[in-house]
């Protein structure tokens, strides 16, 4: 049986990305942090991390990570059912998408974490890539554009996020006088989120206006990707539940109503969750259902 | 004398991640993408990229791309005034903190943004590490709370930006019924914005509370965070122009109001930098005033 002490070591260093921020956080010294991850490494007869800044698991390192993590969440709710009185409060890391944690993520959990004693770890990446922070086991459940279940995890269908493209009617007027055009796509001054954003770049492929040919700002916080489209100073792709209030009131419109884009979110967790995960699971299934199309 | 188009295939696979997305960036094929990276590796004589998923620079590499990125500014700059009527937007990439950007950063370079037709790269990281994404030439100028220039740049003080511990009155009433107590730091649901935000730990500090001692969940939007706030599903450290209009309104109180966390702030960009640079740091000098302490 492994040593789970060293595990654990292992995942602090990986989690605080160093030997002495792990030292502090399982208050032990950072001498004893190394010995526990050299002894792994020599029961397993590999190295198990790359001494950079910040530290990071080898592919070796990585695979313990995934199980140890798995058995700590199955742990934790274990304890949760023996010691129902226990001081520590379970905590669950997932995996989000900027747009739905901008939207309806977290109003379709308030439910739930009334309910529950559970304190949430949210790490955010692209619609795309969320998934891979589940079979990294740095998280149990996200939410992906993935529509297949990864390996050892099952997954659910929660709705549709749609984005429209919206723009002030000055800065329409300004970039756009005669609608969309190839032409103005080329001009007229785009604001998507970060690089790995490729809603802009569909927009404009209906128009074939290829990424690269249009100018765009990179904005990465949703909020203010719509003020600057509010101030007039660009125009982008607005998810609906955020740009419905700015469109109701005139302040923005959509430019071209018939080329919205539409995202199919999902929900995959590990398949031998926990019940604080299938209950999480259950009421983003619930509260989902008025903030996602379906 | 180098040559510019490899400097410019290296920095492109960089920002891109991958071999294939600066192919089509670049509009030339993958293999053309390579060659251009070897022949840049034969004459430096040094490995410049790591092939791993996402790419990325060696030390060499990296040395190499703040030399290009560096060139890359100065020559927008000398385009933009030799050939006003070019097609291309200059774009500015800048290193920001993710309260800045949530608060004063946008409306301060408003005024910027409607008199220049440029386009802004934003980068967000911690306000103690935004000054690596300037050291590694990836910005033109970041805001960090480093107030002693790093090497070839210049810097200026902004201003303060003040943090209270913000909760419901409801929550308060829960958790601290006797005010702010090191047992109620321990048991209370705090927010954090992610692993690298201490400031919740230095408010915990005053009352001997170490790190890993209170619960917290991580939420890494500026604005849920405040939202699970109002929820009173947590209480944490908001900077004060978010705070103030619930404050006003009752919605919100501060938990200890002596205890407030100041951070200044400073802005920082290369000492070489263009005229847009410098324009921009004009109007942020400005537009900051109102909007964060002096």
């Amino acid at each position: 049986m492994l040593d789970y002490k060293q595990l654990e070591a292992l995942a602090t260093v990986v989690e605080e990305g160093g030997f002495d921020k792990a030292a502090g956080r399982l208050h032990i010294t950072q001498s004893a942090v190394s010995q526990r991850i050299r002894a792994l490494e020599d029961t397993v007869g590999q190295a198990l991390l790359i001494r950079s800044t910040p530290v990071r698991p080898t592919p070796a390192g990585q695979r313990l990570l995934t199980h140890f993590r798995k058995v700590y969440h199955l742990e934790s709710d274990l304890l949760a059912d023996l010691l129902p009185s226990s001081d520590s409060v379970p905590m669950i890391a997932l995996g989000i998408n900027e747009d739905s944690l901008a939207t309806w993520f977290l109003p379709a959990l308030h439910p739930f974490l009334q309910a529950n004693n559970v304190l949430l770890d949210l790490y955010t990446d692209d619609q795309e890539q969320t998934h891979d922070l589940l079979r990294a086991g740095k998280v149990a459940g996200c939410v992906s554009t993935r529509p297949d279940p990864i390996q050892g995890c099952s997954c659910f269908r929660l709705g549709r996020m749609e984005y429209q493209c919206l723009a002030t009617p000055e800065f329409a007027r300004r970039w756009f006088p005669h609608g969309v055009t190839a032409e103005g796509i080329r001009q007229a001054p785009a604001v998507t989120f970060n690089r790995k954003d490729m809603l802009h770049c569909r927009f404009a492929q209906a128009w074939n206006v290829m990424p690269g040919e249009f100018p765009t700002h990179y904005v990465p916080s949703t909020e203010k990707f719509v003020e600057l489209i509010s101030a007039s100073l660009a125009y982008g792709m607005v998810p609906h539940p955020q740009g419905l209030p700015l469109t109701t009131r005139g302040e923005l419109l959509p430019l071209a109503p018939q080329s919205h884009i539409s995202i199919t979110l999902y929900w995959h967790q590990w398949s031998l969750g926990t019940t604080l995960i299938r209950d999480l699971a259950g009421a983003l299934k619930q509260g989902c259902r008025d903030m996602l199309l379906q």
